[in-house]
């Protein structure tokens, strides 16, 4: 469901589906460009079709209808509103990560009792949480969280990237989903940015916990930035209780300040610094490596602002997009002594 | 109300009361110690009477109960939930800093519809909360956050003396709460460790706009530590918040771990660098004094370790309450070119 929105911009949440789930997506809702494919729009995502209306939609049978897109406020009104109705009514289970919740508004309550859908509200957090006992994972698992110099760097990305490359040579590797459409595409998470502040560690533990049982090796999809004043709290909560052996930092090519925000963003070497200064007290947590989100720039640019970042953090720099991540991973790896 | 337990150690919110506001005191209810004062008992609260039992307590016209104590797990059961009942049923307000809410609890509730009392669940916030901006303080008052190198280091009776000697020096200062002795304290606040993660920030921000209006300063109480595996995304989230135009760094003298945890406390030196470097992207916001809490030292001991941190730091150092603040106050108001 992307009606009116759906691009890589404004419909993060289906653009991510389409990237990373084409195989389990029979349509995207999209009035405006109907008749084209996902491919078309998004340059992946193959043939997935655009379809025009709710119905045409159900005419393809679909068990699930994801909100693809993040509607100012968070808020679930006006035609939005109107398609996930129908879907309840329908029997199509709905997904949705906005701020307000499907499941707490009268009209979806009663359209779901007559049809039996059901409502997966990703934001809402259940609970109580513990706080957090300060082991980070427990398991036996190691654990690497991919942080970022601002928010929409591309972390979570960044954390698929690199688990499924360490999956393709075999390490016995999980992710672990902070934000949500992360949890979508995982089905299941913890949106930590929602859960009681003193409880943001003991919630991030929990959950590299359930994601490292049995596993070698955890990604885990930061959020926020540590220096950023609106999500910085959330940042330092998830690494806490992560607490991870070793971390990646994303970042995006020339940006400069934070997005929408009059802050500068410091310097790459002083940002790593300070990321294994707060690790310092708990263990030796180096950040590994550097991406770079290029996408602004064309591939001569890329690869200077590459060798740029490389050389002034003297760490292994890529964009795991453009170029893959194996210099990252494998200095991961190398960190970690996994194969 | 600190039955069973009225002692500075075990009823925190009690004893910060008799400290400084022993004058609105008209009994401490606690069995084991009736007869006594709590000048007895703490060294401080003068002639307040500690009393046997919630009748006697209410023979002295009490407006106000406060919970005294914070029982293993914040439950409110036994005997102060009997006391609670009754004051209520008395007509006789609740205040409660209890993590469970008198507020939620049924009979409660059917006890204070008949007498008209209120309660005061401090924890409970109220919201909808914005995220931060990333402005602070806009109202034109300077800001001075109190930091800590762990938890129970003494950061709200630091932020406490600052006030009243600024105050005392006919500074216009105010104070903001952010926990909920201090908010019981103050009679408002936020207590942020319990707003959601995403709002911290903003919910900081909104406490010292509003504490900062019409005033020349705000001294705001720090909470958690910002190497705190539970209370760091809590510390970081209220640092950017209320962005402070200096900070004061409060620590125990001699603690090397964090409370019940098996995690080293930095040397002060590099906590006071990481606080600085959090802060760079924003402005220049030095920490300019230390505050030790000396208790377990004899004099000599503790005028030695204020003298090393002093010297370590290179920074103003005193214990506030053996030695007065004015060392670190005369460096706050410097920073700040307040008279």
């Amino acid at each position: 469901m992307a009606n009116g929105a759906f691009s890589a911009m404004w419909a993060k949440t289906a653009a991510c589906f389409l990237m990373y789930r084409a195989e389990d997506a029979v349509a995207v809702l999209d009035a405006d460009q109907a008749g084209k494919t996902a491919g078309d729009v998004l340059g992946y995502g193959g043939g997935v079709p655009v379809v025009g209306s709710i119905d045409e939609a159900f005419s393809l049978r679909p068990e699930v209808a994801i909100v693809g897109t993040a509607p100012m406020g968070g808020v679930l009104d006006g035609e939005l509103r109107a398609e996930v109705i129908a879907c309840l009514e329908a029997g199509v289970d709905v997904v949705s990560g906005l701020h307000v919740f499907v499941g707490d508004d009268p009209e979806c309550l009663l359209a779901l009792a007559h049809s039996g859908a059901r409502v997966w509200d990703v934001r809402k957090v259940r609970g109580p949480f513990d706080v957090s006992k300060g082991n980070g994972c427990a398991t036996g698992a190691r654990t690497v969280l991919v942080v970022g110099t601002d928010c929409n760097v591309g972390k979570m990305t960044v954390t698929l990237e690199l688990y499924r490359d360490a999956a393709e040579r075999g390490v016995d590797a999980a992710w672990a989903a902070t934000g949500q459409t992360g949890m979508i595409l995982r089905e299941r998470g913890i949106c930590v940015d929602r859960v009681i502040s003193d409880f943001v560690g003991g919630a991030s533990e929990e959950l590299v916990n359930a994601e490292g049982e049995g596993k070698d090796l955890v990604f885990v999809e930061g959020q926020g930035a540590m220096t950023h004043p609106g999500y910085a709290g959330v940042a330092l909560g998830l690494l806490y209780g992560v607490l991870p052996d070793c971390m990646v930092l994303a970042h995006v090519a020339g940006r400069e300040q934070l997005k929408r925000l009059e802050v500068p963003i410091q310097p790459l070497r002083e940002l790593i610094d300070l990321h294994e200064q707060l690790m310092a007290p708990f263990k030796h947590s180096p950040v590994v490596g550097v991406t770079l989100n290029t996408s602004e720039l064309d591939e001569a640019g890329a690869r200077a602002a590459i060798e740029d970042a490389s050389k002034h953090t003297g760490l292994p720099t890529t964009d795991v997009i453009r170029f893959g991540c194996a210099s990252v991973l494998d200095a991961v790896l190398k960190h970690l002594n996994l194969p």
